[in-house]
């Protein structure tokens, strides 16, 4: 068995210098790091698990679970967790849960059995019981599991109002609302938002709010009737921007102008409300601070090793662009 | 310590019924079954490593490396791969390597750590070196790293040129090109399909060749300054469906129509080539058939612990839509 010992003699150095190499930890000459670096290969030395994560570092893991890979918000706060995560120097892994309580169990005991550090939640499913059987930190992000947990979300209901709003500010007469699916909890927050403003209109109808399913071709078809249906509407809120896509296909399907003739917004600001003709404006959320906050908390969490509950808002944001006419 | 006999005893059944049930091998009545997991549970019987796993299901693990979680192809492909080890009983982890080898190094040694079953291994950077250290099975999807791996790739020379065949055929004369990045292996490939078919022709110029780091909005400016500098362009092969999407949106900046003025053809036949107006139209790859046979292969390695090399090829197909003039 090969200790540090032997690593020192074989470099020249003494087991302090091995120790400061192997902890990445106070200053040690390169040429004497390289020579030690060489002594532990040749050598083949194995350190202790602590020293040797430090070493090769991040064998440290942290998972982020969300429901629908193929939406591309969802990449886009991944990419914002694993820049923080490896900044941290953790190991950052991906599962996609499609909301399936199942799955997700299955995950979190998986990983558990894998020694994984900490998890970073966004599902509808997952109940305060299930996290009590968790024995690791969790930060719900999206939505708020347990009041036992910390969390990151966004002021979905007022950013929801606030898009009407905006459509109403444009001259917008008669507003419609393509919703999300039923077991996600920002599909009612949302619906709520549009309902704030809504609902005391003299034109509203609840005819007037169709199934989009957080998903393109869904809320494409949806949004083909109501439009058929109702060809007096002038405005759509859509609950994402995938499905502020599908409504925008939509139109061009029905050869209604956009902005001219129809406004739409959309919701959550991910890029592919940019590649649309014409792009769709959106209430953005801070996908990337979101993420990043996210695993800021739960980094803190893990190395403080203790357990305080916070919870962080953010705003969602209204970013102009050309599905949507000029406000009055 | 609590044996099997114990649960058995309180479940009043035989041992070898604990046993079909811990390794869900062979019929036991329903009832019967409840009865022995709440044995299991109230005598927190905790059966061997193997069995537990059996019971629990999927504590075993694959990991996809992909490029560019933000590239919807990719979350497209982990879809695939996911469906198909979930079916497997293995748990499915997805990592974002960035093609930075350092980050596909500490991945790798990291996952190995946590005893990770198999890769699967998107990169145009991991060498055959890096390979021989690694002590699991590992399946090379897009592209081959080593005559020493089984591989998943398309034909991706061949696309490229049927693609630029397809434009001829709808009558293009000036046909150009927008790349991706020089370190995917994809790339080059792509780009030799086309040259493959313009090189000869007469009108061909090197400056017909532009930039788009498979990436949307580089792609877009691209295009701009390249119908800028080359009106005479009457149709794109985009090397992806996301620079595609650029070239389409750089298109109606401009205020050039497509398809009528200009015809756009992508590759990848991604989700978000239905989003775009116009559709876009694509040399499609068979994208879950690609990712789902990447999982069965890996899988069969790691069942069999044998080390047959196969290597498939799948073929892409040209998918109309209405970006490209109909053919003559």
């Amino acid at each position: 068995m090969t200790t540090i010992k032997d690593v020192a003699k074989l470099a020249d150095v003494s087991t302090a210098t091995v120790s400061r190499v192997l902890n990445s930890n106070g200053y040690v000459n390169p040429t004497t790091k390289e020579r030690v670096k060489q002594a532990i290969e040749q050598l083949n030395y194995l350190p202790n698990d602590v020293a040797r994560s430090l070493f090769k570092g991040r064998s440290k893991m942290i998972a982020l679970f969300v429901p629908d890979i193929m939406n591309p918000y969802f990449p886009e706060l991944a990419r914002a967790v694993e820049d923080v995560t490896n900044h941290h120097e953790y190991t950052f892994v991906l599962c996609n849960t499609d909301d399936d309580i199942e799955k997700e169990l299955t995950y979190l005991n998986a990983l558990q059995q894998k020694s994984v550090d900490g998890f970073i939640i966004v599902s509808s499913t997952i109940s305060e019981e299930h996290i009590n059987k968790i024995n690791a930190p969790i930060v719900a992000l999206d939505r708020i599991l347990s009041s036992k947990l910390s969390s990151v979300t966004v002021n979905n209901r007022e950013g929801a109002r606030q898009a009407v709003q905006y459509l109403k500010s444009t001259g917008a007469k008669r507003i419609a609302h393509i919703c999300g699916p039923d077991h996600a909890g920002n599909t009612k927050t949302r619906l709520q938002g549009y309902l704030d403003e809504v609902k005391n209109d003299k034109w509203f109808l609840s005819s007037y709010i169709v199934p989009g399913e957080y998903n393109f071709e869904i809320a494409k078809q949806s949004t083909i009737k109501l439009l058929t249906d109702h060809p007096e509407i002038d405005a759509i809120f859509a609950g994402n921007d995938l499905m502020g896509a599908g409504a925008l296909s939509a139109a061009a399907n029905l050869g209604i102008n956009v902005p001219a003739d129809l406004s739409i917004i959309g919701f959550d600001g991910i890029a592919i409300g940019e590649t649309t003709t014409p792009a769709l404006t959106t209430m953005a959320q801070p996908i990337y601070e979101i993420g990043s906050k996210a695993a800021e908390m739960l980094i803190q969490q893990i190395t403080d090793n203790q357990s305080i509950i916070k919870s962080e808002e953010f705003k969602v944001v209204l970013k102009e662009r050309q599905s949507t006419r000029a406000r009055r």
